[in-house]
Order: C-alpha cells, then structure tokens, then sequence
C-alpha cells in the first residue's frame, strides 16, 4: 500500500478520522480553513518546519515520536509566550511511494502531544515530495495577558528555567554514535517533555522575557540579551548531572555540560524575573541578568560549541 | 552569494527587514511567535504547501511570482469562509546552495499579495531542503458572521461565481507545451487574480455555502455537492470564452471548457446563494443547485478531465 494508492483526498479522509481536534476547535478539517477560538480577541501564531535528515531520520524515530516532536516545537513557542496552545495546523509533504501508515502514525503522534495541552489538529495540507517535510502552525491564546517577549529582561533580573536541557542533545549525540541506548536519553530525543504549563505560569508571575529553548541554552539566551540590550549568565552549578548522562558523558569521551549548555530540542523554557518575584512552581534559578551584552557562564565565556545553524549543520 | 554563506538567522534577518506586517499584526517576526488581532474572538485559519516540481517551476515562474501565487492560495481559502485575511505565516524550506536574491523575492511577492487584502507576513521558519517547499498559513476574521461552509448549499439555490476560471489552466499548458506567449494566459497561471473581497460580500449577502476553486470548477464544486447532500448543475453558457483562450485553444488542439470547467489555480470563488438573494457585485450565477448528487454540466455527466490529486499527477 502507498500514499499513491490511496491518493490525496483519501489520505487526507484517512489522517483527519485519527484526529481529536480540541475544545478550541470551533470547525474542523474539511472545509477550506478551520475556525479556531480566540477569546483573548488576539492570536498567538508561530510556524516551524521540519525536513527529513535535517531534523528528524527514520531510522531513528519512529513516526509517531516524529509527530510528537514535531508538535512539541510549535507548541512550545506558544508556551514562551506566556500563551496556552489552542490549535496545530500541518502541512505535510510525503513521497508517494511511502506507505499510507506512516502518514497515520504521524498523525497519531502530533495529536497525542497537541492534547497534553488540550489542542488539537484542526486543518492542514498534504503533497507529495522526494523530501518529507512536515510545517506545523501553532495558535494559542494569551487569557488577556501582554505577551511575554524576549526583549524585556532587565539588570538585575534572575534568569530561571523549566524543564530540562541536555537530554535530547546527548539521545542525539548517543544516535549518531550508532548507538540505541541508554534508552532514557534517547527517548529524551525523541520525544521532548516540554513544560507546558510552566510558560503561562511564568506570565501569570510575572516573567520579563522568556524564550523556548530549541537551539541550544547558551544560544537562545543570546536571542534573549541581544533583544533586551542586557548581559546574561549562566550559573553552572545550577545545573546537576544526571546519572545516565555523566555516564554516557564518559562512555562517549563527551563534556556532559556541552549538551546541558548547548544541546537544542529539549524545548525547556527559559525565562527572566524581577529579583524580588518568587518563581512558580517548576522554575529554578540559574543564572542572572546584567547591563551588558552577550552570554558568559560564571562570568566567562563559554568556549565549546553554543548553538546550531539549518543551513550550515545536517543531522 | 548561497544561503549557506549568509545563514539562517542571516537569511532571516534579510528576509523580516522586506516585510510590512499589516494593521492586524500586534508583534512581528523575532520572537518565539507572533500575536495577531482577532477581534472577533476567532480565527479562520488555513495551511497550503507549494512544492517546487509539482507546484511550480523556476524555469516557469519568478521568485516574485511564486510568492504571490503561494499567497493567494492560502488567502482565497480565508475569503471563502466569509472571512477577512489578517496574517500569513511561511515555513520556507530552500537548498543551502540558493541566492539569497531568491528568497527576498519570494517574501516580496509574499508581502505584496498579502498587503492587497492589508494583511502581512508575521512570522515564520527557514530550513534548508534538497526540495524548496513553501508552506503558508493564513488567518483571517469573521467579522461576528458565521463562516460560509461547504455544506450549507440547498435544492433551489443559485449557483454563482466571482472571478474567473479557465485562465491559469490555459497558462499552464501554454508553459507545458513550451510556448511563453500568449502573455495574458500564462499571466494568469504565475500570478493568479484572486476576487478576495467577494467572499465577505458573499457572506454578508447570505451565501449558504461557498468554496475556494483550486483544483477546478468541477472538482471544488463535487466538494460543495458532496458536504451538501446536493446536486450542482453548472450552465456551460454562463461561461464565455476570452478571445486569447479560445485563439489558445485553437493552437494547442484544446476544448477551451477543460480550462474553464477543471482548471485549477485561478482561485475564482464558488458559492450558493438562496434563489430570492440578490447576488452581490462582482458575482454571476452559473448555474443550480437541486436535490441529488453529484455535479452535472447542462444536465448531463461532463466527460473531460475534473480535477488534481498531488500524488497521481505531477507539473
């Protein structure tokens, strides 16, 4: 059986059955768009792209774990905006010789991570290509806050983080040794634990600037002070190792801190708060703002690698 | 000049400094997502991918012209809910080895169709792909109405249409035989006249079911019949044919209504108005709808080719 053999409309029918399309859903697939709530009376809107052997290979994630991690992204950018995710539109381009499965499968999969926040897939498109390449749109919604952008750190602030950073980088790292395990890590790669909750929370307490962590810590904190014309460090002994990674750290002749510092995909949120804010539930403190520019990690520069490049660096 | 030399966050940072957000965008590219107005508390949102060989050809096609054509067809699907398009975003996947000059362009053809219905591009992802891909969302305001959906047409109504069909159809093959002229025909195809403020007008006049004719009269209208529970019957002699399409037709050996009834990418808007509605102006009924199924030509099955399926033809 290929996409071929069931064609567009039929592998659209068969994909949009598999699909919950959340509560904000107001009108599904099927029509020429879909109509998505937006109580706020604004919408959060981000798109990312993801290309075969660029951002994902086949023999080493399943379909499933592809469209998980392919709607983690998108719904972590809406999260970094103090935002609650509403809704996943997909474009997905597929050879034609592929087998209809893996289209489903997919499906499966960006649903199941689009209803960890009570979102859905609502729309889409579909095409064939040699190269598959799947375009998630996220919309979100603010619950009547101003947006929590990347340009508002101050002097002063306490840089804090939710969720983890390094686990998907050393999974990836373990891959591309030809390795399958520790298993954890590499499900860490395959599948980010994204806090979701964490990016409203942050708003509701008061956040400065937040960003999503997909390039790398040290790199995204550069967006961060590059926006907000301030100096960010980073406190390295914020960061415990743990067990599973210093071990295959040193199995694999690795700095564990270059993937906890640099490693993207994690999709962790990092964000600012004024020194006397009490950081929610989730939030750890690590590191601090300054007048300056530029990132350092306890007051120096970092010298290993720090963030990654689509068109300079393939998987 | 390559992609590759100047980056990815290079290519950005070219490619934002081209854009006009539109009077809807509340926060641009650079964050982690956009925030867009969506006064009426929803959003009509819609995803189209453009695949270079199957969608367009460079050979055929300007980057400008592209980006128009990449537009429009996202925008057509908002203006056939009924709605208004506030915003479009663009996954863009590009060989590293491209001119940069190709991707600007392709954003001011994106910009410039927007900014015809004062939206604008507000965010967006690059990476690098063997295939460039063109993966547009489009969001768009209903204005408190409700949106005009494929399944609301009923026995009795007036089938109508705004805009025209046939034209880019007939540029298509003109490109397809090898020829460039006539300039008019092969206009049409690069760059499609789409009749966006007909579909609001629609709506506010009552329309009971409309569709976005993408992929050929007939085939779009076989959508409205089948979500509908109707039968469509469209009036051959409703349908004129231009001077330069029949002159076309005759050269290249062509039924010029193959064009007109099963060409795709005009984006003409198709909709069904009761019979005592008054069509609004730039409408023109074409034919009937009755009680049935299915889509007929003067009362009879129309024998000629109907429509597209992306995975069983290709350009």
């Amino acid at each position: 059986m290929t996409v071929a053999g069931v064609g567009e409309f039929g592998l659209i029918d068969r994909v949009t059955a598999r699909l919950a399309y959340g509560e904000s859903c107001l009108l599904g697939p099927g029509d020429d768009a879909a109509v998505v709530a937006a109580p706020d009376g604004r919408v959060v809107a981000s798109t990312d792209v993801l290309v075969e052997g660029r951002h994902f290979r086949r023999d080493w994630s399943g379909a499933r774990d592809i469209g998980h991690r392919a709607a983690a992204a998108n719904l972590a950018d809406i999260a970094a905006m103090g935002a609650t995710p509403t809704a996943l539109l997909v474009a997905l381009c597929i050879p034609a010789e592929l087998d209809p499965t893996w289209a489903e499968e997919l499906a499966d999969g960006l649903g199941a991570e689009a209803a960890l926040v009570g979102a859905g897939v609502v729309g889409g498109d579909m095409s064939a290509s040699s190269v598959i390449t799947i375009a998630v749109t996220a919309l979100g919604d603010l619950a009547g806050r101003p947006p929590v952008v990347r340009s508002g750190a101050r002097p002063g602030d306490v840089l804090a983080l939710a969720g983890r950073t390094g686990w998907a980088g050393a999974g990836y790292t373990v891959l591309s040794r030809g390795f399958r395990t520790p298993r954890l890590l590499v499900e860490a790669y395959r599948r980010p634990e994204v806090p979701y909750s964490a990016g409203p929370e942050a708003a509701r307490h008061g956040a400065t600037a937040m960003i999503d962590v997909s390039d790398g810590l040290l790199a995204d904190l550069g967006h961060v002070a590059k926006a907000s014309g301030v100096a960010i460090d980073v406190t390295r002994d914020a960061f415990e190792v743990p067990r599973q990674m210093r071990d295959a750290a040193q199995a694999l002749g690795v700095d564990p801190y270059s993937w906890i510092l640099a490693g993207g995909e994690d999709h962790a949120l990092a964000a600012t708060f004024p020194a006397a804010a009490t950081l929610p539930p989730g939030w750890r403190p690590i590191g601090r703002v300054a007048e300056g520019a530029g990132v350092t990690v306890d007051g120096a520069a970092y010298d290993g690698p720090t963030g990654w490049d689509h068109f300079r660096r393939a998987e």
